[in-house]
């Protein structure tokens, strides 16, 4: 029996709840791709972009489901449609996928692996059902899967058991450093040991603190067939089988390092964010500092120069360098900087506060007072411009609480969120080989906040190298204290950071959010109390 | 047959994540009643106090609880201990109960039914067994159950035919305005139904958004006989039975209204975060408006009136009335207010923008600036003294955006974060039946911000019981505009209020958190994208 299979792979990036907008996409790509392949994919809960959260327990959002499902069914006439979104039945809601030919529904799955850990809350929403999908289609016997269900071997191993031989999977798979590397090789894993092809389309396009990489892959041949579709872009390609014998030619991306995936992904991710919330742009505070000279940069890579509005806000402390540095950085980016000093206000402050506070020193009252100044100018051209406010703070600082709520902390979106100091250096430096944008003596200059006279991070923290280390060993890793100190961490400073940590989560729980990078962000990936008695223990 | 059996039931508020601090709590209890009382039980994880979150995944804080867990255990010695806990085995956790008896464990639960819903997360943590337990002790065959299993019917009929005579339940059920009626009416109806006496230990006491109500209840002889705990209080209670039969006298709290209940509720919440957090007392704006007024009420009900600190922060457009309101209150209060005129904060920020925003008009984004001035003098106040700001916004402004972040949004916990305006006044009328507190011209007065000359709340709102009402039904109950529409709402207010709902996630996702009343609150319950094209969908 001679066979041939042509399917359409659709990587987009659609909005979460635009239930219309997105149907109107996919029915536009329908009829595009109509009579030019036997199927085309659509990725998981891609009819309401993914994660909806909530908004799927509305009746009206059932309903905007329900007729644009309809209308997507009608459009199958040629051309097979495989498409994820949410079904409802009776009180339970299921995480789904429709095969579509002809008009009609030829066969719907329901997800069977939920995850629930991490990011994801799946559980909240969805039923599960272990019930296997095959599709006989052109003599092909297609398995339909849906993205957790491939990490599942039980269900891979039951799904080949059944007949099926070609695996067709739709994902909405987060990006985080180093995933890609692990899903790719558990897809190989998998197209290897069951010598079956396997389509794997993933959504791109970033979501809140979500960035979805795209990079969907084609294996067949053992793994020795592959054919790649972009990182971080949308793209739509038609693969062709005859038999299981891909016939496109190999296309593999290049690979690229973890610093520049990391760069592209938060690239993305503010790109997104700006323009999916409808802002006119973005505005930011500029310090002379590496986390705002980066931030910027990504900012203009991402909008373009004129909708990137920089002002920086010196005051009697800030050193003449921080000022020149801030102008030569928005001159190299070709954007707009206003400079206005807050030495009166602060002044202004300090009087009215002078009757409650007597013994005004410069403590951390004072420095917090500076930074909320400057938030208040910021926050007052957002207002007037609806230009997104940028938080400059990286995970480094929101860990230890190195930041002020309501002063640097504040904006819509902090796109170093999840980045250690260690890395926003890496990340500039790597933004230098595309071309020279950030100077070098903002890069090499010690870290300082500025808000105390002759202030260095370092007066009161470990080097950047060893606080990294240690924050990603508790957070990430969740290591105690005891075995931190185990791992050679000097006793004394592991407790002092460990306590900042746990003490902070006040203000880490009203910032902004950001994208999600490693493995545990600041986010829904770590769900901790504020109010605990745990912080305080010696274990 | 002729059998006694004594229970020792242990209402407390323990605190989240102190393993060590709520342990010796337990042993100390344990000792007391050991020999007093054949059975002393203890609530839901009562050992980590509930919830514990992410705590739960980390090493140290399950090596913890194995400690304490073991020393427990050897602490039963004439009675016997029944008591709530995370267990651990293998990549599992489960939420658990033990029965310990002669430092023996006579038998170990596994929580069957968990809940997913709604502020609940305990997928996340927890894997579920479907096997009941049954434990005899002194002749009586007694299943033992954990919160949510009780809410099963099936389970409850399982343990029933399996052979249960008593069922004893360890709980952690959050409070909700009428819940109590809700669960109350459950037990009777098990009760009735199976002829069981139940055992019903709920936790007291408040942990970040979540307010346990106590109101542990004994039901037997179908319902006739009830002894009920005391509410919004700790108390151990020691309850006889001779057969099934309940041998204390009944006792059921006094009915109270659902206002005064929420009353206590929020002072029970209030109290647990200022102290279980170790703030010296708390500070908050005075505005003459019934918010802030209310607000300080709790506030002194709460901690006293010397650790409460009042702020009045006038501008040019604070009416007299209001700086006069302010004192009036804060003089019945007993507590200190301090005045600080923002004018000239105010017009040094104008000063400084002015460059930038040409056409100054007074617009929001001056009127946030006014707020947020505010918000810089309270947190520098809080910043030194260490005392929680208190944010003093209530949910319909929550709900409509009418509130400026890092303005009167600032603060540590917004008491009236799930309080409608319409239940703000009614709790002030309810306070004032104990002792005439809020001045009646402060009941009285129409609500403004008074952000502008001469600004009234309704200018730009519908009157707050319209209002109140579209919230409640879009956002506890998930109603579209279409059905708001058939219920008789005017078309017009109802697309304004729902967009200005829809428009303002991203300010809820970066305000305080503030105790859950209703049935759906701003925080754990409602978890909506922030990023969203459903919220400009006309449905």
């Amino acid at each position: 029996m001679n066979r041939t299979l042509s399917i359409s792979i659709a990587q987009l990036n659609l909005l979460v709840g635009d239930i219309k907008g997105n149907s109107e996409r996919i029915l536009k790509i329908v009829k595009k791709y109509d009579k030019y392949s036997d199927i085309i994919i659509f990725s998981e809960l891609s009819l309401t972009g993914y994660p909806p959260e909530d908004l799927i327990f509305r009746s009206d959002f059932k309903k905007d489901c329900l007729i644009q499902l309809k209308r997507i069914q009608k459009a199958s006439k040629h051309t097979a449609i495989i498409l994820g979104h949410p079904w409802y039945e009776k009180n339970k809601i299921f995480n789904a996928l429709s095969f579509f030919y002809k008009e009609k529904l030829i066969s719907r799955y329901f997800k069977q692996s939920l995850p629930n850990y991490g990011v994801f809350d799946e559980l909240r929403y969805f039923t599960s059902v272990h019930k296997n999908c095959i599709v006989k289609f052109k003599n092909y016997r297609l398995g339909l899967l849906i993205c957790e269900d491939i990490w599942n071997n039980k269900i891979i191993n039951s799904i080949k058991n059944a007949g099926a031989e070609m695996l067709l999977t739709i994902n909405a798979s987060p990006f985080e450093i180093h995933k890609q590397k692990i899903r790719n090789n558990l897809l190989f894993y998998h197209c290897k040991k069951f010598n079956i092809p396997i389509i794997y389309l993933n959504q791109v396009g970033a979501q809140d603190e979500l960035i979805f990489d795209g990079n969907s892959i084609i294996l067949a041949n053992k793994g020795k067939q592959i054919y790649q579709l972009n990182e971080f872009k949308e793209q739509i390609a038609t693969v062709y089988f005859k038999n299981l014998t891909l016939i496109n030619k190999n296309k593999k991306n290049k690979k690229t390092s973890y610093i520049e995936q990391t760069y592209k992904a938060l690239v993305m991710s503010t790109y997104d964010y700006i323009n999916k919330n409808n802002f006119n742009g973005a505005i930011l505070g500029l310090s002379g500092g590496i986390d705002s000279s980066l931030t910027v940069t990504i900012a203009v890579d991402a909008i373009g120069k004129e909708r990137v509005q920089a002002i920086m806000m010196p005051f009697r402390y800030t050193r003449k360098i921080s000022i020149l540095n801030a102008k030569i950085q928005a001159k190299l980016l070709g954007i707009k900087i206003n400079i206005i000093n807050i030495n009166s206000i602060f002044d202004e402050f300090i009087k009215l506060i002078k009757p409650i506070i007597k013994d005004i020193k410069y403590t951390v009252v004072e420095e917090n007072i500076q930074a909320r100044c400057r938030a208040i100018i910021l926050m007052a051209i957002s207002n007037k411009y609806n230009k997104l406010v940028l938080t400059t703070s990286n995970k480094s600082e929101s860990a230890v609480g190195y930041s002020t709520l309501y002063g640097d902390l504040a904006g819509g979106f902090n796109i170093l969120k999840d980045i250690s100091k260690t890395l926003v250096f890496k990340l500039a430096k790597y933004r230098n080989t595309i071309s020279t944008i950030i100077p070098k003596n903002i890069i090499n200059r010690a870290p300082s906040a500025e808000l105390a006279p002759r202030q260095l991070d370092q007066d009161t923290l470990p080097p950047y190298s060893v606080l990294d280390k240690i924050l990603k060993e508790y957070i990430e890793n969740n290591l105690s204290k005891n075995e931190l100190i185990k791992l050679g961490f000097n006793k004394k400073i592991v407790y002092k950071i460990i306590d900042l940590i746990d003490n902070n989560e006040y203000k880490r729980r009203q910032s902004p959010i950001g994208p999600k990078i490693t493995v545990r962000n600041f986010g829904k990936d770590r769900r901790y109390p504020i109010t605990s008695g745990f912080k305080n223990k010696i274990i």
